[in-house]
């Protein structure tokens, strides 16, 4: 397996228009292995605490996810609870219980160590920067982050985007890490600081690949029905560098390829509760929703420079 | 010439951060027809007050615009003056005054009447169907609206629907007109009251073009600067329209091309206050600029469906 994702695993109480659930599985690299496992293997590294429903995480064992990276701490699981707005443009946080993830340390299984495709999801990042130190020579850093390590630890988040290949944030995190509200000139700011492309994700409205001189733009795809936004940035992460890993790739082309699979994850997450948008997903699925992205931002060429 | 443009032709007062310009040339029709006239002949009819500066409409009739249908009456020319925020995201009218807009009853030229494509800018719908009422038979034609006619003009608003082929709003005004806050909703809403197609412009965010069962999506164009929101969106129906009308085309593929174009026109806008950014803009930067909307949405097909 090339795929090696480090983050939370979580138990999610959300409440949006459509419903709600309770102690749902959660987390960053829940939702990344969820959808990275439709195109490849998964390593997960992630705690939980004695409390964790582990035969719902033998579900993702069975999906090809590896779980002998999922350290079992005593003390009680990560939780957050959020509910959404009517429109589901805006969530507030009710709760958040860090448990066991609060003294979280990732330790990497020898067998770990040679994966080539790594995604360090949010985690504080000095530790992200620990789980490099481990790693031998990957071919592929990708991290994510977000707004309380870029206020509270951003001296070793600075360290950590010059060892990083790419930055991966939504727009808000990618504003306030950089102290500019255009996102362009950010993402350029960010670029001068290490990462030789960043992914901005901007929710409904899609995603950004920018890399020196060049943009690529992916839009989110269009949906009628949408019941939880929870996990979507992370199920991006996850179709991204699925595909990467399965097809051994690291060209500027299959950067772009990746983006769509990113895009085709995020709408399958969205479309039900916590990690239920993929229960009946199969690769073909992926395939079709790739194809129709791909239709989507076609410009027939033949006459559009006339 | 086979454009026609119905809409306001206005002095515009606008406050960014970036500066402030008072009594500018604006209004829908202006900013629709400096555009457009970069890629074809435009007809424009409009009213103006006694005290319009007419020597800088004349800088629009030496472009192509053929100010023949623009009526010259006694009193204020239409005013609007607005400020917006530190990031551009939102603005706030600070004071509209009609003046002889107030009792604008457009009269076609006789000449007009068999002008191929027809854009109906934002005004009131009684006074759009009654344009329509004047063309002999037209090949496409296009409307647009506002909040304050989908308030208080809804019944010949959705007449107008059912006798035009495009509707081209922003997403704020599709949601109230649909009562719907999901865009993809809100547009098959239009579509079943009448017009083929409905195009939505999501400012900085691209439009969308919505047809049954496809869907077509244009990213706005990456800019690290943009001075003045205002008439961005007359800009993008100046692409759209002027394409089509220089290319004398209606067809799916034809539609497309055209939100590029629009797209195009709408980066150039936001580049200067009023109709500024257009200042120095030719054919051939229109189309420099075409081509590279292309790459930024390009996915490399080879091996996308691997």
């Amino acid at each position: 397996m090339r795929l090696l994702v480090v983050g939370s695993v979580a138990l999610d109480s959300v409440i949006t228009p459509f419903g709600q659930v309770e102690d749902a599985l959660g987390g960053s690299a829940v939702y990344f292995s969820t959808a990275a496992s439709i195109l490849t293997g998964v390593r997960l590294v992630g705690v939980v605490g004695s409390d964790y429903p582990m035969e719902q995480l033998v579900d993702l064992g069975a999906r090809g996810v590896d779980l002998s990276g999922v350290e079992r701490a005593e003390g009680e699981s990560f939780r957050w609870k959020g509910k959404y707005s009517y429109d589901l443009q805006s969530r507030e946080t009710l709760e958040t219980r860090l448990g066991v993830f609060a003294n979280f340390d990732p330790k990497l299984p020898d067998g770990y160590r040679d994966a080539e495709y790594v995604f360090l999801g949010n985690i504080d990042p000095e530790l992200q920067l620990g789980v490099l130190e481990q790693m031998r020579t990957p071919r592929l850093t990708v991290c994510d982050t977000m707004n309380y390590w870029i206020q509270g630890k951003r001296k070793p988040l600075l360290e950590l985007l010059q060892r990083v290949d790419v930055l991966m944030v939504n727009d808000s995190e990618a504003r306030e890490l950089s102290g500019d509200w255009n996102i362009h000139r950010a993402a350029r700011w960010i670029l001068a600081r290490g990462p030789k492309r960043v992914v901005i994700k901007q929710g409904e409205y899609g995603a950004l690949l920018m890399e020196p001189g060049r943009t690529f733009y992916v839009p989110a795809f269009p949906l009628e029905e949408v019941f939880d936004p929870t996990g979507a940035g992370d199920a991006f992460a996850g179709g991204f560098m699925g595909y990467l890993a399965r097809s051994g790739q690291t060209s500027p082309e299959a950067m772009r390829r990746a983006m769509v699979y990113g895009a085709t994850m995020g709408s399958f997450a969205v479309a039900g509760f916590g990690v239920r948008g993929f229960e009946s997903v199969r690769p073909e699925d992926v395939l079709g929703r790739v194809r129709l992205f791909a239709d989507l931002t076609h410009v027939p060429l033949a006459e559009q420079v006339e």
